[in-house]
């Protein structure tokens, strides 16, 4: 099993932390100092001995930081996080404040009219993160460290996961394609680039980690030069038994020899979004740039998209087995724990199952509406009768990262619950059929799959699609399909649609298949221009029980009913018995 | 009659005028010279003596610029002018350049590898513009002014329309309280804020001039202070009869004494986007900033909803009595100048017609497919039959500025025609029905308007649409509704809802209404948020005989019935006898 249902923290034991961070504080002469959550690599996905911000706070969402004070602190959250925070932390330690509502520049400047020291730790902030903190009067921001190390003493030691080559049949690319076609895009611009994004570097040499849970990602950093080599600065021990694949023109640099080696470099490129205030300062003559690799990354490759094309229909298979026996078997008593302990078991029985590809969500009734809600043994809920299941989850398999989310009727739906699911439906549909010109991105589309629930005054709080990985991440830059999202599509690119609806205290409704950017062609009197279109890559039934087909268009209709035949064509060869008469029903027309 | 027919240019004159202006390139040691539309006002509208660009080119549409060198020179503009530019400028002296795809600094970069003095004029360039030409390799920017000046002999004189007062109670607010919160704008910012548009100089003293065709603006700019006074820069003689209307608190500065006021402006803000190169090199510590007037003015007041709402239903008659004509007694030989000149005797019939909007677009046929097509003697076109006209028109009233749009079938429409009107009506039909919340821009919403066309693989090549003024521009910033624009919609604002399709070589479709951005009432089940929505200002029949009924959902059909009701309970009071019986047919339900 690799999930587990542990109360992670508590808050108590952060008062103790708080006080010994405080006496830490007197002793560096500080009057505050800022914990984040990243570590030093910048990615999404932290090792347990980076979540330093759990550990000092009780929080343990994956985005916010800490602020602590002689007199007060803070947690900083986005709304996502807001029931959560509270929750998680003592309120007489801390105060919880929305951000980015609030900056940390408003908190400094409201807690230190008279200014004050702040210490931070360089190496876990990026610049362009800190850039709004240049020049609050009378602020100094201290380069002193984050407090947590000099306080933890029972923290875990580094990962040491191995490191494994990604078969370049899988990948579409050998690794010194990509090295050459990156060091290409430095033409002009610098003569280097130096990136710490564990995946881009996985990416980029074609291997995989295991440093870090639910992403196989090897905690590394790449210096990317002109002349297409690369200086990989990892643990040589994790990388020994790949150093026949990446060969003489990647160098291996211990980490404790990165600094001379970043302080050595000619003109270097780096992405402020991501490079860290600490590496930047070691550079001598960095040049601002997007790094290169995210883009080339999220262009998935013909191979890529084959392989994650397998791997979401064996997913789909374990999926269809687990809607099954929800249907058909699932006891009287079952909880949310059980469900996902279930679910995970059918992704295990593929033998293909590498980790599931984040915790899985599992919330019944009332806990569907909370977004982020992974179930523990306190809030573990019995399914009950007459209810909503939303179940969001996927896996990792070597030939691809799969995420899918349905919901589900226990029983008889509640009032309104069919109707809200076909909204969402309906927006989730929406995106699934439109084309569009090169050009458009996530911030132009995300209307389409809301305007059904706008229409009744309705709407979601989270984004409506995230960049997905093959065998990486689950949640990958640079595109997205939100209000914010700038980044034009492009062919090749994976992105989740996932609309949803919410009604707390009662069920939460959520659709997500995920979806690759793709050419379309041109249909008959279709104009003469080229547009894009999204291909489905999940094919799971979506529960027909909830749909009230009258709301449908007859497109919405079609899609529909095609997709599901699809699900069948798919999946129906995959699976038998039970199983497939299952199957044969949840895709039948409406 | 407002509008003429004349050809407004012709290609040959440019030649030696070309040759003039190297000769004074010559005397300035110049290598080349940049020659804008645009005038020290930089608004949108300029004045025949600032028609520089048509006057050197021969070229007429609204944006673009030329730079003119010793052996070459090219035009530069945007897609929608391809073909016009090449019509009206000799192609052997002019090369045309499609913009932004190259940028003036790629043209200056290839012309002068071994660098250039290029002269411009410091007045006719904002910051935001020269900006990208900043430390361009060996060029150097000279400001020795346009050259056309100085050598055009037969130029226009400036402006001198009269000024006059605008009514507070249809602007909604004094000017004495407009300055005020204006004073409020620049708050711990800055001392003053300076101004160059004429159209906010307007709205913000209640004034309105006529110095511009189609526009009632005043060629004047504004100091706004933090005390809340203003320093008006205007030729005093223009502004003598408003004297006692703009009282204490408003200092005229007579043109030749605004650089000594400039330079003793403290600290000003400026708008880098409007901002003139010369006038920012006057100020001792300018401070960029977003205009304040801009979104104060987009923001329309209760009094300007009400007064263009007038305004709307009075040229929402004149509309119907022209399509009532246009339907049952149209001669067989009209032409695309007879329907020009009909539809504004009906608008000049309403007594209280001040200018046109901006020259009617009447398009027979495939010229109703030119986007910007403007009707002169040489184009003219018999309407025929079996064809589709579009008809964009507007008009200026005092208590409000039109804009709409119609196409109607004359005789059968041709092949796809229907269809094609059918998807145009739904976009805009997706338009008017959507609620969205606060925040959203109308980059987020435009594919709402094009995914009908879209589902297709077809697109139209401009914006959906743009932000009108109430008795000002036409066009108005800051909002719109088109990929780029990320200006968060708030209520009051004025904008246009017109997708479109065009067949080249055959016809053109376009639904143009306005719609002015309210608070959504909160419906029976919708969520506890605030949402927005558009509220429609225009009343003219849609051709029922465009749309194909069975393409339409139920809520498509609900909302054009709905619509056409509306157009009928308000226009009918206003019209009588064939107009009326013609109006009733036109509204009946589907």
């Amino acid at each position: 099993m690799f999930q587990n249902f542990e109360v992670a923290t508590r808050p108590e034991p952060a008062v103790a932390r708080v006080a010994r961070l405080r006496d830490w504080m007197a002793s560096e002469a500080l009057d505050a100092v800022i914990v984040p959550r990243a570590d030093r690599f910048q990615g999404e996905y932290v090792a347990p001995r980076d979540e330093r911000l759990a550990w000092i706070t009780g929080f343990t969402g994956s985005a916010g930081f800490a602020v602590i004070a002689r007199d007060r602190a803070a947690v900083f959250t986005d709304g996502r996080y807001t029931v959560q925070v509270r929750a998680q932390t003592d309120p007489g330690t801390f105060d919880t404040v929305r951000w980015p509502e609030t900056t940390l520049a408003d908190w400094l400047r409201s807690a230190f009219p008279d200014g004050g020291r702040v210490g931070f730790d360089p190496w876990l902030h990026t610049l362009r993160e800190m850039k709004p903190l240049d020049g609050l009067r009378g602020i100094a921001l201290v380069p002193r460290g984050n407090g947590v190390d000099a306080i933890w003493t029972d923290r875990p030691a580094p990962p040491a996961g191995p490191v494994d080559v990604y078969p370049a049949e899988l990948a579409g690319r050998t690794h010194a394609e990509k090295r050459e076609a990156m060091a290409q895009a430095l033409t002009g611009r610098a003569e280097a680039f130096v990136t710490t994004q564990p995946d881009a570097v996985c990416w980029l040499l074609n291997v995989r980690g295991g440093d870090i849970a639910r992403t196989p990602i090897v905690q590394a950093m790449a210096v990317i030069r002109a002349d297409a080599t690369v200086d990989l600065v990892c643990e040589p021990a994790k990388v020994a038994p790949v150093l026949g694949h990446l060969g003489d023109a990647v160098r291996v640099v211990a980490p404790d020899r990165a600094d001379a080696l970043f302080r050595g470099l000619p003109r270097c490129g780096i992405d402020p979004a991501t490079c860290p205030v600490a590496l930047h300062g070691l550079l001598a003559d960095p040049v601002e740039m997007a790094d290169p690799t995210a883009l080339a990354k999220a262009r998935k490759t013909a191979a890529e998209i084959a392989a994650t094309t397998a791997a979401h229909e064996r997913d789909g298979a374990a999926m269809v087995r687990f809607l099954r026996w929800l249907d058909e078997e699932r006891p009287s008593d079952l909880t949310e724990i059980g469900v996902v302990r279930v679910l995970e078991g059918f992704r295990r029985a593929t033998n293909a199952l590498r980790d599931i590809a984040f915790e899985t969500i599992a919330g019944a009734g009332p806990n569907g509406a909370i977004v982020h809600y992974r179930v523990n043994e306190e809030t573990d809920r019995p399914l009950g009768g007459d209810t909503l299941l939303l179940v969001d989850s996927g896996g990792q398999y070597l030939d691809g990262t799969t995420d899918v989310t349905r919901t589900m009727a226990i029983g008889t739906p509640p009032d309104g619950a069919a109707d809200a699911f076909t909204r969402v439906l309906q927006g989730m549909i929406a995106l699934s059929r439109t084309r569009f010109p090169a050009g458009v991105a996530g911030c132009h589309l995300d209307a389409l799959a809301r305007a059904p629930l706008w229409a009744e005054h309705r709407d979601y709080d989270h984004g409506t699609g995230h960049g997905v990985g093959v065998f990486l991440g689950v949640h990958e830059g640079p595109a997205r399909i939100s209000r914010a999202s700038t980044v034009p599509l492009e062919p090749g690119m994976i992105l989740s649609n996932e609309p949803g609806y919410y009604r707390e205290g009662a069920w939460g409704i959520r659709i997500e298949n995920l979806v690759v950017v793709a050419e379309a062609e041109r249909p008959e009197g279709g104009d003469d221009r080229a547009m894009l279109r999204f291909r489905t890559l999940t094919w799971v039934p979506i529960d027909r029980r909830l749909v009230r087909a009258e709301l449908l268009s007859p497109a919405e209709r079609h899609w529909l009913d095609a997709y599901h035949a699809d699900v069948l064509e798919r999946i129906g060869p995959m699976v038998d018995g039970a199983d497939l008469r299952w199957l044969r029903t949840a895709c039948a027309p409406l």
